[in-house]
């Protein structure tokens, strides 16, 4: 297969179309849709988001060293777009987008009740790498909504089909699973 | 919606099946499958990959500074799951999946050709942090399959069907669209 070289850019997709709610109280809550987003660590658990300075909400979580990553889904489709655009200078993102904070349970920093999945992370540092920088994380608590939990063993469905990911302009539904992890151990 | 506490773990899904490539030379080169990836930095445009230190390509990319990181496809699901399994130290990986090694462009450390999309990345900075060091690194060129270019406009697809996601322990297909991002600023 012919091979075409292509100018040096940001390709790693697809990844979680992760809101990110921040503040410490009503006034300041916040919520940004972020891409560039991962986990770095294991043991502890910590994971990472990087934000341009110049956003709202990097000063917001520069003061506060904190925030909670909320998953979206196809309910939450207008919402995690419009919370990645418009700036919390202009608009109250929760209000206009009709959704609920709560404090989280580690954090001051609130959850958004209506994503199933809520991962509250403290900053342990912030790393400055040009365009922007990267809010390096321990998470410290998680939340997840009843019915994304199976019942039989506690466990979390994070192949449930409402879960939306984001991949190079686009967000999609997750597909169909191919394989389980560790199938090629198995003759 | 009831909320259930359960304990800090890692849980940002989904990502690329990325399998990342090393090594100066053929003696060398090793594969590893990383599901702790994605872009940290737009301008320059940057990465990071999180490896366990006891991995094999641990020291390989530590010596050479440098890696690939080649996305994988339904076709390359077996070879996914197993350089992510089995070590480097006791298998040519490249000659047990019957996968093509070719020098990157731009670092020595190969691209496995059979991938459609390879990144090829030099390392700025390795940050230890618990059971795995970060390698921060610079995205230093990137070749395509002729066959991921849409014609018309030299754009890559990365919608392409044959594209393969992992989430949390399942290889998973990307699913339909749902919307296209910027959709919320129109009415």
């Amino acid at each position: 297969m012919k091979k075409v070289n292509k100018k040096p850019t940001t390709l790693i997709y697809p990844v979680p179309a992760a809101m990110v709610s921040c503040g410490s109280n009503k006034n300041e809550y916040n919520i940004i849709t972020i891409a560039w987003i991962g986990t770095i660590n294991s043991i502890p658990p910590m994971c990472y988001v990087s934000i341009r300075k110049e956003r709202y909400s990097h000063d917001i979580i520069k003061r506060n060293m904190e925030f909670v990553i909320n998953y979206s889904t196809k309910d939450l489709v207008r919402a995690a777009d419009f919370c990645g655009r418009i700036s919390g200078k202009d608009y109250d993102k929760f209000k206009e987008m009709n959704i609920t904070p709560r404090k989280g349970e580690k954090v001051d920093a609130p959850i958004i009740i209506e994503s199933p999945i809520n991962i509250e992370c403290k900053v342990t540092e912030i790393k400055e790498l040009g365009s922007h920088d990267m809010f390096l994380a321990e998470v410290v608590n998680i939340q997840v909504s009843e019915n994304y939990i199976d019942q039989s063993n506690g466990t979390i469905n994070m192949q449930h089909k409402d879960l939306m990911a984001y991949s190079h302009g686009k967000y999609i539904q997750l597909g169909d699973i191919i394989e389980q992890a560790g199938f090629s151990d198995k003759k």
